[in-house]
């Protein structure tokens, strides 16, 4: 996706230890109008699949499932990471290791909003090592749903995420795919 | 807004102690076409106060902001509760008194992300107590940025948010307002 990858090369930040910051068009500031061009590449992807519900992760899954979902016509659920007084006593509970935190972070979904024989698609923003998109595809299997696919903004390749994904074997989009961040540079894969 | 009136008469629950749960369309589960009903509505009456920037709070001030920033065709700022490895040492910081959670969160914005002179829209989820709101004014103050107005998608007026915020002097516009939730019914105000 050309747009996105310029918008990275222009604004997006190599931090050093694969960390890219993404801050002022993704996960703080947020420019929507490239969100919904996000959106629309997932949903057209994915559509073929017949999604029912987008399954993301608070914080900043969010705005990229949201406009995916708003274009597939579907709900989107976010996992919380805290319970809310508001949430359900039934829950699915899962956890997925922040590397950046250096902590298991607990992933939950009331019960009430993700059924069996539902078809979901996972949207997130980043994927890296892959492993909160397994925790949520986990929520998935517990609810006896049926996971179609994953579309991620931003693959860090080099993380590994999706060998670690693979055995979903499910159908996974990234919109661009980063395959090295060394020498404060950002390569892009070909694609 | 009638349509945001029916689903929460049909959806929303009422759990006492002036506690609206509305997970199954506004925060925790998400309907992105209301979202965007409810953007469209915000943003057809602060069009003419030529807001710049959309501000809200994470969590669930994302999807109602999102929707309106993309609406007018300009960037939504998220002030964050924890500051993530990639957020920039220079940050507007404030707090807001949690009653659900008893103590004092904190938000936090970039001074990247919010420039003197720039035309602010507060746009949140709730209307309540104000706190949230007001400590997301204090953030556009201290930026020396222009608050324009504030839009929220449910006000609570038994809870005197309005009252907090008439100092501020900017228009303020929720899209139902509630007017009281005793004996586990949900009365609306005429608008």
């Amino acid at each position: 996706m050309k747009e996105l990858k310029e918008r990275i090369l222009k604004e997006g930040k190599n931090l050093g230890g694969g960390i890219l910051k993404v801050d002022s068009f993704l996960n703080h500031q947020v420019d929507p109008i490239l969100m919904k061009n996000c959106g629309r590449e997932i949903a057209r992807y994915f559509r073929q699949f017949g999604p029912q519900k987008v399954l993301t992760a608070e914080i900043s899954g969010i705005a990229p499932a949201l406009m995916t979902a708003s274009i597939l016509g579907i709900p989107v659920v976010y996992a919380r990471k805290q319970k809310p007084i508001t949430m359900a006593d039934d829950v699915y509970l899962t956890s997925a290791p922040s590397h950046t935190k250096g902590l298991e972070i607990p992933l939950m979904v009331s019960c009430d909003f993700l059924k069996g024989g539902e078809r979901v698609l996972i949207v997130d923003d980043f994927l890296a090592t892959g492993e909160t998109i397994m925790a949520l595809a986990r929520i998935v299997l517990a609810a006896r749903a049926n996971l179609v696919g994953i579309g991620t903004v931003i693959e860090k390749t080099f993380e590994g995420g999706r060998a670690l994904l693979n055995p979903l074997n499910v159908p996974i989009l990234s919109l661009v795919r980063i395959k090295s961040m060394s020498d404060s540079r950002i390569e892009f894969e070909e694609q």
